[in-house]
């Protein structure tokens, strides 16, 4: 920190996070490859059985990677390509809830104790609100703290409005460890 | 809350909340279905005379809807929908300065003061600058702490870019109550 | 703020803003207005050789301008056209790290102290995560508090996944000076 600022921040000021994360939802092709003729759905570390699931290598759970991310961005420990990329092959197909297990875990390792997580999944479907309760549990039990869920729709704009694929951000405090 | 978690968060730690808000201009078919051949425009509390308005059932207030749905974030109340949705008839159509001093009280009750909202409007229209300070009071007002305003545009890309609709980004930070 | 709310939040709590910025990249016609042949880029403090820069009047670093933002966010200090609109014509052009080193004086004067600041770069490119420690340290200098930064993909989604341009998401934290 440079010396020309001398109103510096208290010590054990809490630092807040943020992140986005988008996902593209399976082609027919890829639900064609599938033995049950669809991509499984998991967000907010839940499966949703008989919703289309979204592409890519990992589950694709915005939900709980924007979880992940919005703790890193608060603790400085990088990103989830930066953690979980090519040096940690036993991650690659890593559920949501193991991802934002083990991205708790980093940031107390790095000194930090994630304070609370706050996520907003934005898209047209899954219906969540029957289930928010439940995810909430879940990702709470995975972060260590508290992590709450809200969801909307994007009023049929954009790429979440044309159900192309799914977006959802997050927030995070963290507090330095005394 | 798992044992698994030694270095649990200091007590009365504030929590952070985030959301999104987005809605579509009112078509041209909506605006002539009103007497004065537009849809009234109602933007951070305020009226816009001779700006056309947003589509839909609410008022479409995208600041002051993400500055309540921030609010609820933060303090885990789930979110506009499970809150003012059809069990809350008494709140169908109601103005988005309303929406968010009734989220205050829920999140009050629930045991969290509202330590501040802030919130931007990404647009290309209306020219927000010179109302700012106005709708600072009046949803300051309505939510009982300090809420900030602020605007840009998204460079003519995306949905907002070409003036399909309007989004509004909004955090808060809120405390338990000692 | 209005007697009617009696839990009114404690003194010297923290506050949080946002803010989104978008830039898009420059047209083959600016870059060929050019003696390189391309507008160059500037992205987070930083000079990326080889990479189409984006378009407009300002260097268009939407990592720094996003951290200024959340900054002025937090504090209620308005936002970067109302801080370096036409009132500041010495700010014309002014790159991302002066912009952000002003933004947070403008805070400091205001009677904030900035604690931390947190943004996520969304694009496709350039590949942030070898230049994310060197953008950090800039940004940090420029902002006297710690400053993250973070990048993610739209999965080819949106106008950031069509390359159009760059997005940026930054939450901020400031304190009351005691």
């Amino acid at each position: 920190m440079s010396t020309e600022h001398p109103s510096s921040a208290p010590m054990n000021l809490p630092r807040t996070g943020i992140s986005v994360d988008v996902h593209a939802f399976a082609s027919d092709q890829e639900c064609a490859a599938h033995e049950s003729g669809t991509v499984p759905l998991w967000l907010a570390g839940l499966h949703w059985p008989g919703e289309r699931g979204l592409s890519g290598h990992s589950d694709g759970d915005v939900v709980a990677h924007a979880a992940a991310d919005a703790l890193f961005s608060a603790a400085g420990c990088g990103d989830l390509g930066s953690n979980f990329g090519v040096d940690r092959p036993d991650m690659a197909g890593a559920s949501g809830e193991r991802i934002l297990r083990e991205a708790a875990q980093i940031v107390r390792e790095a000194g930090f104790i994630p304070g609370n997580i706050a996520v907003q999944l934005i898209g047209q479907r899954p219906k969540f609100a029957p289930r928010r309760e439940e995810a909430q549990a879940v990702l709470t039990q995975s972060a260590g703290c508290p992590v709450t869920v809200a969801a909307t729709t994007s009023d049929h704009l954009g790429f979440t409005g044309r159900v192309e694929g799914l977006a959802a951000v997050a927030t995070a405090l963290v507090v330095p460890q005394a």
